[in-house]
């Protein structure tokens, strides 16, 4: 026989169109276990809302208001960049985010992020054990990025990968009007991975269309190459849609477009490789050029999610509790690819500390032969994650996403000083 | 009793989400009436098509096909930025369109574009007079910077006023989850005109949601209150998101961002306000930010147009040919509005003459005392324009928008000499 406790639900680093559909099979599936879960608490902004014991009482929310996370984007709860070190190193974070846990009785831990997370959340793992606490901790994966191991994609990846594809469809549809534009160049994000930049490719039946180029951070970046290959296809075709990720960096590994910041984790701030090409193509071919830098509009338009992605997403912060109840710890719902086409998965397991910081690039074999485009495999594994809309409802010509009440519960401990 | 003639139809400029829905319009209608128009000739990249006679013949066209035009972003015929001078300065151009024109018994031209184009239609039609060739010359509106005068608002703003208003609410929500995060600046076109920038307003109920801060051209850039009252709005609300259009200048006339090259109208080839700001933003207030170039993806954004603007572009197009039917020459339909809530709008008529060369601008009273806002009067007027959503069929996850055949008509002209 069990003791009911409660749910600790956290979302952390950049958010996504479909984060919150993960939050919202974790609070469903939660509220329809009353006898095991008491309330789902959510950390204001992340793990750093266990550290302040900002804990968002999930049970103010009505159901109508949980069941519009699904189609609502961006993190509901707040999201945050915070990385704690090695336990020895952070251990006063780590203790203190233990007690708040004890002090309002968490037995389950369920945190959604990326790598750097599952790292964090292996870790709280740990330091429950040792401090003798009974914690059940289950991640959530999530990362645009799609760069975990182990999972057939990540939720987020097949919304920003379908927004891509629609973006470079539209645009290269619209360049192909304009005679006298012959370049248009397409940003999108990544930092280490060309998995966004590689979605693009679904724009065209194949490399005659657009788009013709594209340039990975899995491939060094050689502009006299570029150059080459960019004026051939404006030859060929009329002109050249080149879609690039943030992250493209020369052969001495230094990044074309770096900003002069970085963030809380060490990652370089990046952006505005885009207008950098331009400059290229302008000083070296002298053709008229256009550029777009997408930045936070591809990770956030719900708008036109993959109704693949917004299932996948759902059905992983459903398995998480599932999990826990289950008493699985230190593990992670992953998903598992069955068959291409048609497209069939299943929610398998792996391990917090198998997966965390370990980033995922594009395998060889999904790059051409020359480094700009995809192959037939990779598009074979990319064609299903874009697959279906799931659009939002609507209210005088926009989306009706929900903005939830996000009541603090009282705190029981004294303040929190890092 | 009327004789039978062939139709011209050609379009202009920049394309938008909606051009097609016109010229499938104007397809359909012509078809419908078999006994007044022969065949619609379109221009092949617009009215470089006339001069080349590089006439595509739509006739070679199913009905499936240009039902598709509707749903379809881009110019399907291909468009052109080619400004014919005064008719003594140009007069060689003009009197080939017209030796074209009589070769392959044009006699109806419709001209799809914004004002410039609007100018060339009123002096093929002057010019036709004196030639003593019979054509009706009719313009159909179009440009997705809203600054045609007369008409309530041109085909192709209200798709783009919808994707954006839509931008800025997804990426005020994303970045209201991240609160390190205190700015994102979204670039917007709009080269003398900030419709666009103040649709964006759309996103929220009140300056206090994002967008909070709008630059338009109409408004000097003054660096100094840009700094205070990000600022201002960062303390108050946690973070800032701007919408800026690629126009704003300082007071001084420069534009605050001006690439080096300027397009054949003479127009400057504007874009990297965002970044620029972006640059302002670290320097005097040190806060993170991300920032957004829209570029093309605005205007090409088929899959989130606005159905009152795709309706409206349909119907103007249809217009034009029952006016050109009906013999109304050297006059364009416009859309007149009768009510703004509930919206109702019919068609009206205005001069080709009156409309070229006028860009209308935000009236002042549409913007807000301190010019960094809109007021409700301009909320009310906007509103309408993104209202209903016309999804395009979808395919393997993306939309299906149509390619035409574009088969051209054999010439009976020696080729032209420019």
């Amino acid at each position: 026989m069990h003791t009911k406790r409660n749910l600790f639900y956290a979302q952390s680093g950049g958010v996504t169109a479909v984060i919150n559909a993960s939050a919202c099979g974790v609070i469903e599936t939660a509220r329809a276990q009353g006898e095991r879960i008491g309330t789902v608490f959510a950390g204001r902004h992340g793990i750093v809302g266990a550290l302040k014991e900002q804990l968002i009482d999930t049970s103010k929310e009505s159901a109508a208001s949980i069941a519009a996370l699904r189609h609502t984007p961006g993190g509901a709860f707040g999201s945050v960049r915070f990385k704690l070190r090695s336990i020895a190193e952070s251990a006063a974070e780590y203790q203190r985010m233990i007690e708040v846990f004890r002090a309002h009785d968490i037995g389950f831990f369920v945190y959604n992020g990326g790598g750097d997370s599952m790292d964090t959340a292996n870790k709280v793992a740990q330091v429950a054990r040792t401090m003798d606490y009974d914690l059940t901790c289950v991640g959530v994966p999530k990362t645009v990025d799609n760069d975990l191991p182990f999972t057939d994609n990540c939720p987020g990846f097949g919304s920003v990968a379908k927004y891509i594809a629609i973006s470079t469809l539209e645009t290269g549809i619209d360049i192909s009007s304009m005679p006298q534009t012959k370049v248009f160049i397409l940003e999108v994000m990544g930092r280490h991975a060309g998995w966004i930049a590689a979605a693009g490719a679904l724009a065209g039946k194949d490399r005659s269309e657009p788009p013709h180029l594209i340039l990975f951070p899995e491939v060094p970046f050689d502009e006299d190459r570029f150059v080459e290959a960019l004026r051939d296809t404006v030859e060929r075709h009329g002109n050249c849609v080149v879609v690039v990720s943030e992250g493209i960096r020369r052969a001495d590994g230094e990044f074309v477009a770096k900003s002069k910041t970085s963030d809380v984790f060490g990652h370089a701030q990046l952006g505005g490789v885009a207008p950098h090409l331009g400059e290229v193509v302008r000083g070296r071919l002298g053709y008229k050029f256009h550029w777009a830098v997408a930045d936070y509009l591809q990770r956030a338009a719900r708008h036109i999610a993959s109704a693949v992605d917004v299932e996948q997403a759902y059905a992983l912060g459903r398995a998480a509790v599932e999990m826990a109840l289950a008493g699985v710890h230190g593990k992670l719902p992953i998903l598992v690819r069955t068959s291409d086409e048609p497209y069939r998965w299943e929610i398998g397991q792996a391990d917090l500390d198998k997966v965390a910081n370990i980033e995922k690039a594009l395998p060889r074999h999904y790059l051409s032969d020359d480094g700009f485009h995809i192959t037939d495999a990779c598009r074979r594994y990319l064609q299903p994650l874009i697959q279906g809309e799931d659009y939002p409802p609507y209210e005088h010509g926009l989306p009706r996403y929900v903005r939830l009440r996000n009541e603090l519960t009282p705190k029981k401990l004294p303040d929190w000083t890092a």
